[in-house]
This record gives structure tokens, C-alpha cells and sequence, in this order.
């Protein structure tokens, strides 16, 4: 038995300054930027929801430009398995989540829980 | 003056099948899927989120698959002109809501209100 929910919405930018991709989108969506720890904060910046709903995002990448979705998880390898058999394939490990990609094309992340409100919100699995 | 927030995400499936990519993305995330007015119910599919967060839709397109984001506004001609100026471009208007493209490429959409928390929630632009 494991639990799962979506975590949040990750703004892939293809760009060598997250500091004007982060502003970007902040002022588009009327949303903060908060600061991640240092370790973090080179390649991502997290857009404040004060309503404290989804984990939004702004990440500096190096592959054309999207967005993603995370899915959270308490156990990453029987969260990977119970998408495999929905369709969904694995891409690349990476650290400690896997990248993985729908049966409808769009790659997805799943991640360790991020959010404080993982266990009381996460579904639970058989 | 007027408002915009965050909207949701849209889960765009380059499919001719959108019932098995709102199968596979409902049973994914753990939510459960809304049937949608007949208009909208041709290419949209909603996922119902218990915690009334951010509206998160499956959609089949003709383009490649991907996840775009909504900002809604009770002005549209106002908020695609504020994010012109902050680097934004316009790309196509559809029916009432305009398609931009950010300066960091991901194409994205203007929309009016959808949800019943936009006056609550809504920024307040001057």
C-alpha cells in the first residue's frame, strides 16, 4: 500500500536566466517568488500560493521549453509500477525521481512528497 | 483596472481517443472525472479536485501533446495587453480567449473567469 497525489506544475524555460524566466511568469500570474535553499536555488524558484494549493514552479532547463506536471509519492518504485501498468513508461532516473512519459505523450515527474499537506491528502493505493 | 489569476492546467493529448487519455490522466492523479456541458464535452474533460484548487482539464488536440496554462480575467483586451508589455506575444484569438506565447516559449492561454473563486481571488491589476 503507497499513497500518491499530484503535486504541482513545473514551468520548464529553456534559458540561462531563471532570474527573468522566474519574473516572467511571477508577474504573469500575479504570484511571489520564494526562494529555494541554495542547493535548489541555481536551477529552480518557487512561485508563492498563498492559498497553499499546488507547487508551482519555474525551472531553468536545457531542453526545449514546456510544462510538467509532479506527481508526489511516498514510494517512488511502486508509484513508477502502478503507471507502467496505466501505460505510462520510464524515461530517466534522475537523483532520486523519475522522469517518465504518459501513453499520451507529455513527460511527467515522480517525486518524493514535496508538499506538507502530502499525507493528508495523497490517495491511497491498494 | 482589472483582475487575472492563475486559472488551471490543461493537459493537451494530440489524441483522436479523449476518453482513454482522460482514463489515463484521472486514474493517474487519483481524481475523478467530471462530465463537462455537451459544447465543451467533445474536447474537454475535467478532473474533479475535492480541495476546489486549480481546474485541471484533459483536452484533446490536433498538435503535439503537451500542458499549457490558463490566466483568467474579467478583461481580456486589458490582460493580453499587460502581458505584452511584460514580453508576452499574442498568437491566435479562439472563440472568446486569446493563445500568447511567453518570452520563455511556452504558449499559453487568456481566458474568461471559470471559476466560481476569480472575484475572491483574483489580482487586482491597476
Amino acid at each position: 500500500m503507497h499513497k500518491s497525489k499530484l503535486g504541482g506544475f513545473i514551468i520548464d524555460c529553456q534559458t540561462a536566466d531563471l532570474g527573468g524566466a522566474a519574473d516572467f511568469w511571477g508577474r504573469a500570474l500575479g504570484m511571489e517568488q520564494r526562494q529555494l535553499p541554495p542547493d535548489e536555488a541555481e536551477k529552480y524558484v518557487a512561485l508563492a500560493d498563498p492559498l497553499g494549493r499546488l507547487d508551482i514552479e519555474v525551472q531553468a532547463v536545457t531542453h526545449p521549453s514546456r510544462v510538467h506536471l509532479d506527481i508526489e509519492t511516498d514510494d517512488i518504485e511502486a508509484e513508477v509500477q502502478r503507471l507502467e501498468a496505466l501505460g505510462a513508461r520510464r524515461v530517466a532516473q534522475i537523483s532520486t525521481w523519475w522522469v517518465m512519459e504518459a501513453p499520451t505523450g507529455q513527460r511527467f515527474c515522480v517525486v518524493r512528497p514535496q508538499s506538507p499537506r502530502f499525507a493528508a491528502e495523497a490517495h491511497v493505493w491498494p
